[in-house]
């Protein structure tokens, strides 16, 4: 089990961040904020495939206007992203905006800052901080990479300020950037150095086969640190691939229980002596809908065999045309290779209704 | 850029693990070992791939007789991996393993082991102690997964102590588990109680499309906490998905340099005015086969698009109808979106000869 990190709870509509709850999920949508219709139907898809929180760009007035409208006609608490327009950030808010992300930096005015931030209290919007490595890199066109971490965690600091004295408590923090060792090194100095829920996220990822093992990396790192209270993947394309990615990722760590199988397989060597890899994904299909967590393995030999067995609800462990099935860790039958699959289906029939 | 923990260096064949040297990937062979044609192949593959250590499995006689041809056909460093026999060891030793894995949990003769290890002292062969969850569950049948992990390392303990009052320090540690979490944590406790390199791996991680998060999540954590000095990522099927699989792992950490382009790319929300997705895709068409490591952006507005170009060899950040041209971080034209690709595809020639 991941000792994650103590922080506050943030209350974002229904979803509470924080405070050692679920790690939630965020995505954003894709399409133009002022078509309604579409919009409300990829943040029906994305709540389909497990999106606790959806978050929408609402960069002109036809953009929040449609947002009030999209509020009304969907399940899940929305998240307005704001940059440079205070009146963006409150026509948002008083639209039923669960929470706003801002860039403090990017709005010039301090008071207009202040502005947001009472509208927000007035109506219980929690408010996300983020602050990209891109727009240090922005403000200081030469700043070296090694040295631009420090400058985000003081850039937050001095936001964080901002709120706090006007007695704004409702934070999530984040920083990101494109980079895996700067995102997690920026977000471990914000862990250190503050309480409220962290949104953790790697940046502009890029395409899907290009993103999902940077995203995995990092993200995962942070979570494993117990860092992160909120996560957005960033892909380009289909936001519903950002939603499965980031249950993958929350899934590998123990954080996401859904109820799925786990399957198993050893990577197969020179000791293999039936087709290991042909029988697993067999068993893979055997699975598919199967909705309860069983643990299942397939094993090609009896190096690990024995021992990753006798943790798994049935398991099989191969040996030369035959093989040891194991239901519960006990050994229960030695079957013939060509009757291998057969057995392993009545087993997972019958392990379905117990 | 990682803070990699202090080991000392350990010399497998030409290849030196610890101590600052770069992450060594290693992999295994998937077909019979005493197949030396078949074996020589996928050795050959391994190390085109990227692979820069290879085991394999030597459960008889004949795959240890092999073992010696082998040896002979290629040019990286083998590795033996044995199991239960003390025979096996020593013929691999003799027949040219740079490194024998063993666990001694499973050699039932403590003089059994002394014998491997007098005779890998004499060949200068190095060894790598693996411990792994299902052993430990072997042992000690009703051992629940919370004390696993300290008992991992306690099996651990026990066997560095024999190999160092015997004088032998050529040692590379693994501790194994199927599960993300204990993975993490019994890597993070022998990296404080010992000095010597770490081999890091998942184990069992499954069939390619379910091992590579998991992977990506555990390997990649310890990696950026400093803890690894190879890795061998398990997926059953073709091994060469394992080292292209460990391959991305590092890159994501700059822990690998090969020279190829990045390309970041926002992942489009509903800000978006150009089809971001497909510049993109044709964009990465365009850097197939570059062999630079230039750095490349594909942005679609003005939020944190001006930024990331900053950080770039070459981007673009997308308007209305047109797109910014930036070349080593100056805005060099603007371009309506008909041309943009061409633009592009000219400007990755010419940095392609600068």
């Amino acid at each position: 089990m991941i000792s994650r990190r103590k922080t506050r709870v943030v209350e974002v509509g229904p979803v509470r961040l924080g405070g050692g709850n679920p790690v939630a999920i965020q995505s954003m949508t894709k399409v133009d904020t002022s078509d309604v219709g579409a919009c409300v139907r990829q943040v029906r898809r994305l709540t389909a495939a497990g999106c606790d929180l959806v978050r929408l760009a609402v960069p002109t007035r036809a953009d929040t206007a449609a947002f009030g409208e999209i509020v009304r006609r969907v399940d899940v608490p929305l998240i307005a992203d704001v940059h440079f327009s205070p009146e963006r950030a409150i026509e948002a808010i008083e639209a039923g905006a669960a929470k706003i992300r801002i860039n403090p930096g990017n709005i010039k005015k301090q008071g207009d800052v202040l502005r947001i931030i009472d509208c927000a209290k007035l109506h219980g919007a929690a408010m996300r901080i983020g602050v990209n490595e891109a727009s240090i890199r922005d403000l200081k066109a030469d700043v070296p990479a090694a040295r631009r971490t420090g400058l985000m965690v003081r850039e937050m600091t001095k936001y964080v300020r901002i709120f706090e004295r006007r007695g704004f408590e409702k934070l999530v923090l984040s920083v990101k950037s494109a980079d895996v060792v700067r995102t997690i090194e920026a977000n471990r100095a914000v862990a250190e150095a503050f309480d409220y829920p962290i949104h953790v996220g790697l940046t502009h990822a890029g395409l899907p086969e290009d993103a999902r093992i940077p995203s995995a990396v990092a993200i995962g790192t942070l979570l494993a640190e117990g860092i992160g209270d909120t996560i957005r993947v960033s892909v380009a394309g289909d936001p519903v691939a950002e939603v499965q990615l980031g249950r993958e990722i929350l899934r590998a760590l123990g954080l996401y229980e859904e109820g799925r199988p786990r399957l198993t397989v050893c990577p197969t060597c020179g000791r293999c002596k039936i087709d290991v890899v042909r029988l697993a994904r067999q068993v893979r299909k055997l699975l598919d809908g199967v909705e309860k967590p069983l643990k299942v393995a397939v094993m090609g030999c009896i190096v690990n065999g024995p021992g990753e067995c006798a943790d798994a609800d049935l398991a099989v462990c191969a040996a030369e045309g035959k093989g040891f099935i194991y239901a519960h860790g006990k050994k229960k039958a030695v079957v013939p290779e060509e009757k291998l699959l057969d057995t392993l289906a009545d087993q997972i029939r019958s392990l379905q209704t117990e």
